[in-house]
């Protein structure tokens, strides 16, 4: 009995991390941007999800990140991962590399989401990262190549 | 038999949450520093460690938090708060609010750090904030006074 690559993506599925999750901000818009209007980190917040559709990756909306001056914010975890905070995004740009990130991250052995294939965005928008709760000091190599 | 005032503390102990933990960047040094000078990053998280003693707050140290350009930086956690990273830091002065912050931290009911009677530099220091994995969007309130 050979193996197809269904059994080939369903073993990939089984070795994700658990509870990956991008966290968009909603409050989120950019300098210049009027007071009353959409607010672009909701839409950012309404294509990530989407492009999540059947990724087994979860979007949640929050209220501020705290990343005011260098928005719009997204940041992503999964179990046992680090986390990263990304500022700079574009709405209407980035929501599939949002996604495309947390799917790199939740395959990530060492919890840390690698330099090389990480989209540019999740590259120069970088704003920092802090490691898991079982983090061992000698598992911290830097952000770059 | 009267309550004595190491009944009430070890009860206020018992009532912070678990993994209280501060994260030190020691790779960070501040524009300027040379390459080969001792990093002030680990002076500051050997004030923090030294802060930290008896206060049942964990000081980790971390080689890069990614907030290079806004350095020092540092973060703290516990099990079931937000996150909350910091910049601008200085080395000899903030190592005592940092374990300050952290014990606020751990004493709030719904896990965000308190803006009252937190220490200043940890509000004009504020780089960004994640909640924690089992947030409900209700419990977002934005980061003001």
């Amino acid at each position: 009995m050979g193996v197809t690559l269904t059994d080939i993506e369903t073993d990939e599925d089984a070795a994700a991390r658990a509870r990956t999750t991008v966290y968009v901000c909603v409050t989120c818009r950019r300098p210049g941007d009027p007071e009353d209007a959409p607010r672009p980190g909701l839409t950012l917040a309404c294509g990530a999800a989407k492009a999540a559709e059947g990724t087994g990756v979860s979007v949640c909306q929050v209220e501020c990140l705290a990343n005011c001056s260098r928005s719009l914010s997204a940041a992503m975890r999964c179990d046992g991962t680090w986390t990263y905070i990304f500022g700079g995004l574009d709405p209407e740009r980035d929501a599939e590399a949002l996604i495309e990130g947390a799917q790199l991250l939740a395959h990530a052995d060492d919890g840390i989401l690698p330099w090389r294939g990480r989209p540019e965005v999740l590259k120069r928008g970088l704003i920092a990262r802090v490691p898991p709760f079982d983090f061992a000091s000698s598992n911290s190599k830097e952000e770059t190549e």
